[in-house]
């Protein structure tokens, strides 16, 4: 949707194509140089920056469509992606939007009934993906996209600071019994590397050396017979997941500690 | 809505005071003889039971129409409601219903393009009542109700079997840092109550000293100078749950473990 045209019969017409009243609004998160990063749009005409979101279309399940909105802004497929919660108190998410406001910001006509306009519950999904991997789709809406540090995300629009700090609370509950890290880490990787991921997640210090030693005796990771080298004297052991540890885990519902 | 002409007024006219293609599925649960229990309705000429279930008014907040819902079924106002999943993927939640359904079961007349006929997208809410208390309410479309053991539910109607599977999993992995038990359980309790609360919602056997021992380190549990006469020889303590240990475990992202 890049042509004036495009938007124009998607204003006109996409009420045909989507349903109404329901967007999915993903937050997209990747790890970057020991930071936990989230991917925030700017949309034109507005000062503050905001998630990406997408609708769903008539007849396409849920998880469809939250998959295929996520190929549209990241040009990936098959990613770790969980729903989180579902917004709809905030006035943002009761009240009509403004056909002035679309007129001002985007320079485009809309009647007062259009479909656009009307009240959206949000829908929110949680994506962990593999940052270097990402090519972001920008679209006529937004003019720029940025990776930002989750510790200094900025105001955003509407109820979004809110939908981040959900996304990141449902991270910290779920981090030892999904395999979060699974998605944010190489295949194989270093202890500190993990360790500093999960202090990322956390937003806390962890000891590092208990850290390591209780995902090891949950059997949550394992030692490869195999070390990075990294320096004269320094070539730490490479680890893994044990993906089975975490699905035995959700399945009977035991929840590890640290 | 117990009178022909209201239910013809909810069918011909609801869309504009409901927001289409979104519903509320409350799963109830309540603790009673030393079983968890859920309510499950008879829908007038269906074979199986199903969920209880509502809409979202235009223009109110999702949270809000969720607890309204839930006091239109079991008169209970200010109950401990949790929203645990959106259902959209499977077929029930993607194709249109059938005007011939409709007619057929509850010998009404809808039109093919009826509000209640498009695809519905079902806001799972999990509601955690004092058994006792509860006075269902049923309407037009309902002609019975019962409470079941969770251990026992039937084949349900559309994907309900599957939504009470994810909100017991929701249960489960949230029962060291939500007081769960604290709107299950009266308010003073003793130690074999909450264990066996703990057992039937975790559906399994756990070391009674153990568990107990755990809770009470944990500082989620607290023994009071207070004990209930049950027999000759047996005066077990009484204990109550510390809420603010779970408000912190929650804000913290601290998993319990037992």
């Amino acid at each position: 949707m890049n042509t004036e045209a495009d938007v124009n019969d998607f204003i006109q017409n996409g009420y045909q194509e989507y349903l109404t009243h329901l967007s999915i609004d993903p937050v997209i998160l990747g790890y970057h140089q020991q930071q936990l990063k989230i991917l925030l749009l700017k949309w034109k005409g507005y000062k503050d920056w905001g998630l990406p979101g997408g609708f769903i279309k008539q007849r396409e399940p849920l998880s469809k469509a939250a998959h295929r909105i996520l190929k549209e802004k990241t040009s990936l497929s098959n990613l770790f992606l969980q729903q989180f919660y579902v917004f709809g108190d905030s006035p943002y998410r009761v009240q009509e939007r403004s056909p002035q406001e679309f007129r001002d910001k985007f320079n485009l006509q809309v009647e007062d009934d259009n479909w656009l306009l009307k009240r959206t519950i949000a829908i929110g999904y949680f994506a962990l993906v593999d940052y270097s991997k990402v090519r972001v789709q920008t679209d006529f809406f937004t003019e720029d996209y940025q990776w930002w540090d989750v510790a200094a995300v900025p105001k955003l629009l509407f109820d979004h600071n809110e939908a981040i700090d959900k996304a990141l609370l449902t991270l910290r509950l779920q981090i030892y019994h999904q395999p979060i890290g699974y998605n944010l880490l190489p295949e194989k990787f270093t202890l500190p590397e993990i360790h500093s991921l999960y202090e990322s997640i956390l937003g806390k210090e962890l000891d590092q050396r208990n850290f390591a030693k209780k995902l090891i005796a949950l059997g949550l990771i394992q030692k490869l017979e195999e070390r990075r080298s990294i320096g004269a004297h320094r070539s730490p052991y490479l680890y893994q997941f044990v993906k089975e540890k975490y699905e035995q885990a959700l399945q009977e519902g035991i929840v590890h500690t640290y």
